[in-house]
């Protein structure tokens, strides 16, 4: 046996007569609780029942792009299945904005002997897999975007996790804006689909969601916390960070000097709950989630979708299926083009908006 | 206005002219997370949209039966979407099975002036509620069984909390069992249908499942145990309590003295963990979950579908739509008519159950 | 029987003679887990042990100022015990600072009958506690803050659950930071003493700490950042929201506008985040944990010592012991004077900083 | 260089000559949250402060009685803070009741080259960390007990993890409770002690704590358990699994057989569960927690208490202080002798469980 690059030539031919396939494992774009989950069913079905092989590519289409690899068996994946983030990293590298990307891309592929890829990620990253498939990449695709909003799937795993999160922090909120009569604004992840939005204020009992899919009144957000409070209890506001009021709304009058002596305004929630101060006269805090929305361990859910995704995943790699995306449709994990995925953004829908209106301002 | 019994029969005059109804609702069978955030979205939203009126009766059908009511209006359902349990009480009164039950029923439903009601509830509630509309009674029904088991709909409420505290119990369970290098037998709930199993399995990395739906052979879960030991890691089993080995299998010969001086055996768990020690020479360990995974505050999903299916259910009401249950197909809520939720047991379907081996005694 | 103004006057008298007291209660300044399970032990061994009257005083100080009452007894306090907040309301009203504020409370607590304070809160709270007994006032206090720096006692209730908080919110980001190998600056409470800086970073793994007690060097913070990226390892830096560079350390040459073209500049977190970013050349983020510090359910220790602080109030009140403040000490709660607890904040000790300090950049 | 059996003997020579220590470490006794901050704690501070090295012994004292190692470096206590359980595993061997067990221990600690060793169990492992100590082994003992009961140190680490999840169970149980009218029986860990029962029974609001500390009067439960239920609040009964009746009530009337047709007889919990629902005729049902109480990530109290106690524990063995334990006393952490520790188990102090009585039966 003869070893060149760290590379086994002779159980490569071996690879070849068999049928058994040497697969590379990426992950792209922000991280999402499921990632590993992912990683994890892909390659110990990869190997248990196919018999095939893996590598990892490090962050996203950086690795393919740079060659940058990482082993990936059945000892690399143990124990990663609670565990969030992913153990191959991720980046928004896209390597059809780098000179000669694709070319490098081939060339690493090739280099490594890697017959096909499993990309996880969300709409950059999947639309980068629908390029290369047609580039003759053979490529399955995997879905994440923590905000839900790719089409052709029910749902993405870590949205599940992101929900649960924000819940929880509205539910110690309730206690602190009751306690001290004052208005709390959240804002959570959603630049643009407001799902996070959306179920985290209905979990968590909100006076008010707003959603980028739909420009609000700052004035009737105002009535609402004004009819909450008359009612004796302190409004809980769930605000997505690509929430917009009615054009004209935002004049910023509400600017004052943070303890640096600086003008103080971070993102859409701590301009609302300035606003909902000066028009209620209340006190009205802001709390942003930002990250802790995305991190740490997967829910139930999401794991279960996240290992079911990774099983029918290399399911499709095994039988070649290529171009590809794995994806939850009712109870079922169903096969569907590459590039329905990001064919358009999934945003909430008026009637799920209209839906949960029943409970603002009460 | 004259006030009788309680009511007030001027008002209940204007009811009558306006359209407005009088809603009864009750909760019936095994508590579930996600009941109070039911009877919360049907009475937000039929007083606020429809100006309906509400009346609570107690412990399931034996409510409407011995005439048992509460108060059910905006402030009997304040703060309690988060909270688990139900505040209408439970039971598992059957009134077919009860001498004039019907009769009684529809005297108190008259005598309450009560219009429609929504039951909530599982196989034998839903099952009072498909007969009693066949006689002639208005009712919605909405399904709730923390066992998933109930066809027409994708998911019931309860489920989705059940599986992640059996998932949160297995992740702590994994460290103990390396820690010690035994066994650990995790009985969850599930008498004929497998789905709590089959979830936290998955989601909680257990390396052998064990569904009511599917006899097993404890010799071959016993090779899967050892699989797991040579590799240096402890094995996690989780089983149904419905659960059954093969025929003849449950020969029981590892009785032993508990410390009062009887014979220890207690459900499926125990006697598997029995086999188990008795065939590896390890010791083994169960925990039987119990009640805590019907208890406490529902995850976002349950409180979010709990929600969405009590405002459909109160529509239904609206709508006059009688004998239909909601039920959740995809990402929609649906009306199916009541006698479908009930006419077959939801069970984990074979190709699920292989979907999963591929972990087993790895 | 006659009654007045809704009270009792012939069961006052009865009071009188039997040395049957009516208690005022009220909690001041900040909410914090915990303030329920006091305000629930109070009462209920007042009742059942003693026999005494209880009576609600709302909002802190403006209650027995402004005549603010609220009915409590066994059912008002029933269930509260694992809810965040206070069922008093709260505020930092200060009567030394209103005028005739003494007087009035003197005035509104003869009224109201109210023979004895048990006032819960934190400096400013006991503060005015200290004084008013100077001043006649039967006061027996409580001691409360989430920043543990009250001096006296070992531990205030509703630390433990800010720990925890900021805790659970870092293991979160671990992963995320490693997934993007980039540095997450967690901003927590503590503007005068680093508390929960120093023990949610302990107890999470941070790999540097910066707490008010002691300024930091920007230089050696980026330096630690460094050292861990070339481990391959992501940086986690907790810091105090009272935590300050070194004298002219910050140069705002970090700004940069948001996304409505104002400076973005926020507390100290994203003011090192920037500098951090700056001295590596690679992304960091701030998140700013705020109020979900405070709010929600508390852990066990902060109910068990939050209920047994309780149980201490109400014996000290019924033995009369005016001036005292009911504290932790080893696992033993005692009486101290009310002045000590005030008469120094209770900073983080340099070695407690210096015991930390072996896993900063490491 | 030479090499022998895996040992670096210059390497050795040069530790001799710096006073650079080989130190190894071991857990022993039932695994408990926070063994591996201690390992993790030790082996930072060892390797960075002192320049130590280390050796993992497996599983309890069985490691050094068999020569069973693992390495133990910077590496192999990356990441394990959060993690229950320890990566040294554990054994409940004791090399006194073993044939020459302590020369083989010292042939092996010599063969190691081991110079000292940092022993972290409850009270069989210190046991024999004291015993070794007059047989002139170098040790320093890190106390370790779930269950509270190890004099010397206010509190062990773990213990904290183990009530939380106790009262997190209890949390969920008061919503099934009392949808059901049932009584909820809630067996903890505690067979001679019954701090967890009286912390977690506290912390949920337990109607009734019983403690093995104190036989307790059946009659006097189903009292207490019938005046609840004349509230209209259904009872949660905390029982320590060492909880024992007056002497003679425990006549086995109420043995059911279970669906395998035995007689259906478990711990105390089911015992006592049979007896209530004998006395007031209504249902009652058990739930045991077992290992869910032991396994899975410590709460922040577990793990800085944990990490202090390991940081102090290198600290006495770089000084040389053998035949001491490391302590928890209000906050400080101190050395206290070994045979301190073990010389009697902390019980329950009646005044604790008195203070606790006022919530009986309410």
């Amino acid at each position: 046996m003869t070893s060149f690059l760290g590379l086994n030539w002779a159980y490569l031919q071996l690879l070849e007569d068999e049928q058994i396939m040497r697969i590379g494992v990426l992950t792209g774009g922000g991280d999402c609780p499921g990632l590993n989950a992912v990683i994890r069913a892909v390659v110990r079905k990869g190997v248990a029942t196919y018999g095939h092989e893996f590598v990892g590519f490090r962050d996203g289409w950086r690795g393919p792009l740079e060659g940058l690899t990482k082993p990936l068996g059945i000892d690399e994946v143990r124990g990663i299945l609670p565990r969030g983030g992913t153990i191959l990293g991720s980046s928004r590298t896209n390597p059809f904005k780098i000179e000669n990307g694709v070319e490098r891309i081939k060339d690493n592929l090739a280099e490594q002997g890697v017959d096909a890829l499993v990309a996880i990620g969300g709409e950059d990253t999947l639309g980068v897999a629908t390029k290369l498939t047609e580039l003759g990449v053979h490529v399955v695709g995997v879905p994440k975007t923590i905000d839900n909003d790719l089409g052709a799937t029910d749902y993405t795993f870590g949205f599940d996790t992101a929900v649960n999160i924000a819940m929880e922090a509205i539910d110690r909120l309730h206690t602190t804006a009751e306690s001290h009569h004052r208005t709390l604004v959240v804002e959570v992840m959603g630049r643009h689909a407001g799902w996070i939005a959306l179920h985290a204020g209905l979990a968590g009992g909100a006076n008010v969601i707003l959603l980028p899919e739909r420009q609000f009144d700052v004035e009737q957000v105002a009535t609402y916390v004004e009819k909450r409070f008359q009612k004796q209890y302190a409004p809980i506001v769930v605000v997505a960070e690509g929430a917009q009021p009615l054009d004209g709304q935002m004049v910023l009058h509400n600017q004052e000097l943070d303890s640096f002596g600086h003008v103080r305004l971070g993102g859409i929630g701590q301009w609302l709950a300035g606003e909902i101060e000066t028009k209620t006269g209340k006190e009205a805090r802001t709390v942003v989630l930002g990250h802790i929305q995305r991190g740490g361990t997967p829910t139930a859910f999401d794991r279960v979708l996240a290992t079911r995704l990774g099983l029918h995943a290399i399911d499709a790699v095994n039988d070649g299926d290529w171009g590809k995306m794995v994806a939850m449709q009712g109870t079922d994990i169903v096969r569907v083009p590459l590039a329905d995925a990001t064919r358009e953004l999934k945003t909430v829908p008026l009637e799920r908006y209209e839906e949960a209106e029943v409970f603002f301002g009460s």
